[in-house]
């Protein structure tokens, strides 16, 4: 059964489901920042996925860059899977926008994390609702 | 026409070609660090290639990193495309192990580069050869 990593618990916002992943919104207002993660138990590599899943990650993936690089007028979508921390397979899909925070530097370890106040995050439930992205079913609010 | 970019040029070697990308090696030898770069012009973004290309570069991508992982026993593969200071779109595939310079760290500005002997890369090239990856053509070696 998959079980959301304790650590991307404490440090997300579950924003909603794909097929296959879910969308998470990292707790650091200074960018915004998403993570898929794929719902299945024990993925730790991309490669670990089946080639439909694998497929099917890419699709999200790339469907989420699009429509928010378009959404927030991005100088450049971040994408990555690193998982030297946390080991359950996730996928960063982050706005970078030139003068952000850490710019050009990769966003990670560069930042204290900002917090976002209960109205930011549901100003961002709202944008990716607009985005109307394909399959994407949205989570019920439960802050 | 597809030119390699001059920070791009700079940092790497260049191993050889599969149908989509040409492969790099980084020339920091704290890492096993590998980077494919479409050889299509005008690319910044995953999304930029057309939809044929982008199951290419994730084909490239997955199997890359499946075999580095075995070769190297690595303990994790980071595989990432950022692209805030070298706006030409390039895939980051670094074998990771536990202890290496920057871990749990992703790479990117935390330990100085270490360079690599002539003699390191040529062991690195005959493990890539080994690999026998599907589609991969090596470079002459031109250093």
């Amino acid at each position: 059964m998959f079980v959301l990593d304790s650590r991307l618990q404490l440090d997300t916002v579950v924003l909603g489901d794909f097929a296959l992943c879910q969308l998470l919104l990292s707790k650091d207002a200074n960018y915004p920042w998403f993570i898929l993660v794929p719902k299945r138990p024990g993925v730790s590599e991309l490669f670990d996925l089946d080639a439909a899943e694998q497929h099917q990650l890419w699709q999200e993936t790339t469907q989420l860059a699009v429509a928010l690089k378009a959404s927030y007028g991005a100088d450049k979508m971040n994408v990555a899977t690193l998982g030297n921390v946390v080991s359950q397979l996730h996928m960063h899909v982050i706005v970078r926008m030139q003068g952000d925070a850490a710019w050009p530097a990769p966003v990670w370890g560069k930042c204290p994390a900002v917090s976002y106040s209960d109205e930011q995050v549901q100003v961002i439930r709202q944008r990716v609702r607009a985005l109307q992205l394909e399959g994407f079913k949205e989570a019920a609010d439960v802050a």
